[in-house]
């Protein structure tokens, strides 16, 4: 049902789910676009896209399904303009990591019966670096792929079809597709991605403060280390449009964060300790 | 020169050290003590000692380095009990985590001209989780092994000479050798090992408190989350005597995340967060 995809933005996700959307046996065309010229032309070298768009709104015009995949506000500004411009027999959808402000601006421009349907997406896939260079059509296999699904998007019959092949494609790719709300998957994702990217950024650059003048010192921590400051490596870019949009519920996770740190700290030498591994343990318990 | 090797707690880094020293080409025997007679067989199956010790003082007597691979009070107990058995034939070294302590008793129980040298060792390895079934012939492969080498244990020629066949044997199973005054050791372990171990138990634990009853939500995470909650499952036993035994460095780590998370949840809307962002940036800087 599907012939043509487009994907705006050839990032690290936009790329991925291109040649995603190939290794699971897309047939259509995929036509793709993204501001830095370079990193189109890496997608289409990888074979994410089979051409590049001059006129992004036309390429989405022409499409099916539109993939929104660039940072948040960019996300909002591209949802102004295609509202415009596309009907009811389009489908856009995005890769946001934070959903109530894109759902509010979807309830607002699409999901009427003259405009197009939107389904906000948020694959929980990534890289501590972006870019089109670092695809991977494996990057979604086994991921959760989150889906706050305003019921309007279903409501004609044809919205409804173009939802539920998106979402095949989606499980084609090797995600698992998770509906909820949108005000539960911004407190959700607080805790459990936005928090330990956070974390990571905050030991990362403690870290270069107290050892980061020799070199050799940063060895010395070994894998735990690594794992524990590799999010240290992601961009502010990316970052700052998810500090922006979700800041009450971020701000409520590192407050929870600091107080059980000092708890930790308070008690490094009386019984408490235990229970606090024993909670951890809980927590990684297969 | 070295004819036999005493193991001394055969968990995961006993075990491992006696399958590195069989993969790096040792070729005299390997006797290994256990506390739990199942760690013991482990170890035996694994290849990684050629035989279980029923008196483990006898045992070290018969040795001419004896490698103590237990908790660091359990540590310094054997010391206190090899010390009076032991003669100047004879190295003692060990693998605790933290070094102040283990140094000082060193200092007052060894290193004299009738008594064994010991010379205080801590490789940065290991795994979340102990014990001889986890046991890694690679385990040492690219780790720093940290000596906090007490120059009294070369004052014999023949004391100098075990140590530098330990470190030679050390370097053969992969690892590389760093020398640091103990004090420094347990400043620098404090930020670079055991600040990581204590956010990621806190966060664990944490996140236990807000997601662990929705095990769903514990995938929405993906890998970032696993990464930095993996040494949640680390056992409360080996980290207990690290947080009584470097209480004083451990909380000035803390208590440094905290205000450093403080200060990033103050600015998560501020142009500051992007400063954060570059210094963690530099700290994963090739």
């Amino acid at each position: 049902m599907i012939e043509r995809i487009a994907i705006l933005g050839t990032g690290l996700l936009g790329t991925s789910a291109g040649m995603a959307l190939r290794a699971a046996g897309f047939r259509g065309s995929i036509i793709g676009w993204n501001r830095s010229p370079e990193g189109a032309q890496t997608a289409l070298a990888a074979g994410a896209i089979d051409s590049i768009a001059t006129n992004p709104l036309q390429a989405a015009r022409e499409s099916q399904i539109v993939l929104l995949a660039v940072p948040i506000y960019s996300t909002l500004d591209w949802m102004e303009k295609l509202s415009g411009v596309l009907g009811s027999d389009h489908l856009v959808t995005d890769v946001g990591s934070t959903k109530a402000q894109i759902c509010a601006a979807a309830a607002r421009l699409f999901n009427t019966p003259e405009r197009a349907a939107f389904l906000p997406g948020h694959p929980m896939a990534g890289k501590e670096r972006g870019g089109a260079a670092l695809a991977d059509g494996s990057l979604f296999r086994g991921a959760v792929w989150l889906f706050t699904d305003d019921p309007a998007a279903q409501r004609s019959p044809h919205a409804a079809a173009l939802v539920k092949s998106w979402r095949e494609w989606v499980a084609a790719m090797g995600a698992k597709p998770l509906d909820l709300d949108p005000g539960r998957h911004d407190e959700l994702v607080a805790w459990v991605s936005h928090l330990p990217q956070f974390v990571a950024t905050a030991l990362s650059a403690l870290l270069q403060n107290e050892v980061g003048e020799a070199p050799e010192l940063k060895d010395v921590g070994g894998r735990a280390l690594r794992e524990m400051t590799r999010l240290g490596a992601s961009p502010y870019s990316m970052w700052r449009d998810i500090a922006m949009t979700n800041t009450e519920a971020v701000q409520a996770a590192l407050q929870a964060l600091e107080q059980r740190l000092a708890h930790l700290r308070e008690n490094l030498r009386t019984p408490e300790l235990r229970d606090e591994f024993e909670q951890a343990n809980r927590f990684r318990k297969e």
